[in-house]
């Protein structure tokens, strides 16, 4: 497959009460304003919301199966977390590439944003595509 | 709580089959190098290796439940991912501030190793410490 600047794709998903139990298990990460509604209703979210690496997967996931897809050695990720993800909200992660580096590595802009069309992670990745660097 | 430059915290996790399946499930990256052994056989890392993504939740963990702790705002995280992890690598997730910005918010160094000490994830975290940034 040959990646040309512009590419995108994307992947959607309803973060659910199972997503963010299943999450900490997973990450070990237990912040009370994941798991607690009264903590939570303290906090500056007024309620829990799901963790921000749990949306930032859903990059991963874009990535890792759909552009530039399986074969893809993913090297850098920046992440800034720009708005609360809340239990119930439906986040769309969207890739788009925008260059090459010298060593023909992918860069790619990489976005989730809500159902209100809200950006509540922006980012950028670097990748090896499949069958190796490109140029 | 007051944060110190060189303030410095940690978690440890083994990285399971079980892991990688309900990670797999939660951020839909199911990459077959994550879950297929024979297609994994065939990739430049010859096994299955785990989501990069799944060690690096590791971080958001100590952030979120140590150091600076519940309370914390994430805003932003870098990773490059250095090493692949295997399934049963042990993860040690170390986070340590390394300085504070013009608005009184954390930087933090922070870092993923493998039961050989070898770093799989680097990068740098800034976070608003609870109560709010300081100075």
């Amino acid at each position: 497959m040959s990646l040309t600047i512009g590419d995108a794709a994307a992947l959607s998903k309803t973060i659910t009460e199972a997503d963010v139990l299943l999450y900490s298990a997973v990450s070990m990460d237990t912040n009370p304003v994941h798991l607690d509604a009264e903590a939570a209703r303290e906090s500056p979210f007024g309620a829990r919301i799901a963790h921000g690496m749990l949306s930032a997967g859903l990059i991963s996931a874009v990535l890792g199966t759909r552009l530039p897809g399986p074969g893809t050695v993913y090297l850098e990720q920046s992440l800034q977390f720009r708005r609360p993800v809340f239990l119930g909200d439906t986040i769309t992660a969207r890739v788009t590439v925008s260059g090459f580096d010298e060593r023909g590595r992918a860069q790619l802009e990489t976005v989730c944003s809500n159902q209100d069309d809200e950006v509540v992670i922006r980012g950028n990745a670097l990748v090896i595509p499949p069958g190796g660097a490109t140029s």
